[in-house]
């Protein structure tokens, strides 16, 4: 047989699905079904182990101690560091700063460049669907140094125009913030080409990628862009903990954000002097547990193929979209061409909070409303929509489960 | 009979020793001793479990959703902040803010107070034995206000001058940040009569309690402060989760400090308006587990006789102070009359940072250097300490081994 064979590689979530404990619960009566991830995703239990050994054997405060619990806790977290330049595709892992999550590194950028640099009449470019962890920031830098916020428009299917993009692309632009996948949608937004049109322009470019990590790989310095950010719970693993990546030199030539210990060279009332990076921007005990279970998380998925994980979400997104094609009144939200696992809805007659109740009572956790997005939502002439977002142990049966979900809420509806 | 008999309460150490499974470890050979208390202190069991407990069992996002894990987490987090307040003695929750710790508690205050508020001229008073995280948020608020930082004098015994705190005491002054406790000699601080004198001269005034709130009940009415901070981590609690009170009516009139989900009413390109308290400052995701965590250690703490343990971390200061009277060359520095846990020294031809790695080599873990407070040690005519730092699982022979190995240091160096 000279034939080519296609192999197709299972990707086996159910696998998958047993390194996390919370699953394996019942909701109301029903298996859970978790259809929350970009709200946050479930931690598999060696991330929850990593914690708690940590704080069974090795508890200590960082980098300022003599002792060996000191030795072994800093030596944890700074390898966490050097996880996360890793997994992100980083050289230099000084260029790594811990935040508590993306929003926070936002506004480290937002205080300590945009604030800095900002002239009246400068201009940030944000697409209209930014989350608001990507447009509030901006707002309040702009109403501090009198530069202006502009919203880059994006298509009915949810997509940033990019002739739109062009056209707002002048030397007043100074900054370019977007997202890599939008939460409320879930469209994989084209950063790279932004970033080089961007960047060709002389604007800098900030990526939010908090709900890009926990789909597919990510490498800031092949994407081109100055500043990455993404939050740890979305990328299971713990709260409280994130990251962002910005480019060396933009790091060096930012002052302080938070002032405190472990950020300073010198101390006196006479003046201070700063640290260099990374710690100049990690002012007081960093979260020591919360970047060791980063790390934790980044471990567990290189034992997964994750282009394999990527194309189950796939099927599983493609799944949602035909079982779902005939419900009558059922409205998809955005059609991105490219898009990380989420089915975001509408359903006439029924309320998108009524539909998320409903869905509980069989087990099913879907979030509804703006998701942090109103701008979106009033781009797409939607109060707000039904968001079931994917994640790598999630299965057919879970697809099968939502489907079943809303027709028996279009039946009760109807 | 009829004389007064006095009950001795003794506090057993030893039993509150066995809940902290880091504890019972051997470090180079030898049981650990761990006196870097001041650094961070240890977690209990019960708080380990309720972080993994929170991740195996209700992990969601909080406050969006509709779906019963979202409730739960809702719940829980909630809960943890309404612990806090009866912790802290406020009777309205909304006043408690989470934060990433005391470093971020006292910038927040910086960027959405001081930097809002002060004019130049205008004056902040900060004791010379401030921790450098309750310094640089100013020097860098006041560098952008035209205000001056400007430092309280303190005494040889490492105490704040009130005298000389009455001079600075005029109109110019519109904060004063004080630490409770200091991180560095122990020293408890009379936040009370500082808050009445300051107040009452129209100033406002901060308290860090970071090294506070693990020895001695807080009250933050009784104390008549304006904002009052702590960290988690210095609290038998997970690493990564702060608080930050403030009286409501300041909170309100503060503009927002971080931007993004969570603290905002509505949002558009059009510009955007705020959350309540205490979500206004609460921007991102939050530490959802580091808050459940939080609430473990307070919970835990109910079940501690705080003023037996607070007696018992006397007794082992003055043990400390009694035992080492006769090492030729030691000294300690600062001698508070009023102190918590801690025992600061030098000795005479041995460089703190040789004689912790000695102490260490004997399993005893304490701190050396400047502990963050560069402007104390300056003003002590010191280039740092080594800082044995007491908690209430310390025992008597946690003292004993210190002060052997202060001994045999001592042979080993003269």
């Amino acid at each position: 047989m000279n034939q080519p064979q296609s192999i197709v590689v299972e990707f086996d979530a159910a696998d998958v699905r047993r390194d996390f404990p919370i699953l394996a619960q019942e909701i109301n009566g029903h298996p859970l079904v978790y259809l929350d991830n970009a709200a946050t995703t479930q931690k598999p239990e060696v991330v929850i182990e990593a914690i708690a050994d940590y704080y069974r054997s090795d508890n200590a405060n960082v980098h300022r101690g003599v002792h060996t619990l000191s030795d072994r806790a800093t030596q944890k977290f700074e390898a966490a560091r050097e996880s996360v330049a890793r997994f992100l595709g980083v050289s230099d892992s000084r260029e790594v700063l811990w935040t508590r999550g993306t929003t926070e590194s936002i506004n480290l950028v937002a205080y300590s460049w945009a604030r800095q640099q900002l002239r009246t009449g400068d201009r940030i470019l944000v697409p209209w669907l930014e989350h608001h962890s990507d447009i509030v920031p901006w707002q309040l830098a702009a109403q501090a140094t009198g530069a202006e916020v502009v919203p880059v428009p994006v298509t009915d299917r949810g997509e940033i125009d990019l002739d739109a993009f062009d056209e707002l692309l002048d030397d007043r632009v100074r900054l370019v913030a977007v997202n890599h996948v939008s939460n409320a949608l879930g469209t994989i937004n084209p950063v790279e080409e932004i970033a080089r049109r961007a960047r060709a322009a002389g604007a800098l470019v900030l990526v939010d990628g908090a709900q890009a990590v926990g789909h597919f790989p990510v490498n800031v310095e092949a994407l081109g862009c100055d500043f990455y950010t993404f939050s740890g719970h979305k990328l299971f693993g713990p709260t409280g903990i994130g990251v962002l990546w910005g480019r060396g030199e933009l790091l060096d030539a930012m002052p302080p954000f938070l002032g405190g210990g472990e950020m300073i060279e010198r101390v006196s009332f006479a003046g201070s002097t700063f640290n260099a990076l990374p710690f100049k921007f990690e002012a007081g005990t960093p979260h020591i547990a919360g970047a060791i279970g980063l790390a934790a998380a980044i471990d567990y998925l290189s034992g997964v193929d994750r282009a394999a994980a990527a194309a189950h979400e796939e099927t599983l997104l493609a799944e949602t979209i035909a079982r779902t094609a005939d419900i009558p009144g059922l409205r998809r939200i955005g059609a991105p061409t490219r898009s990380a696992g989420i089915f975001s809805f509408v359903m006439d007659g029924c309320h998108p909070s009524d539909l998320g109740m409903l869905l509980d009572e069989q087990g099913i956790a879907v979030r509804t409303g703006h998701h942090c997005a109103q701008p979106l939502m009033e781009r797409l002439a939607v109060p707000g929509t039904v968001r079931a977002s994917y994640s790598m142990y999630n299965t057919l049966e879970d697809v099968e489960a939502l489907v079943a979900g809303i027709r028996k809420a279009h039946t009760l509806f109807s």
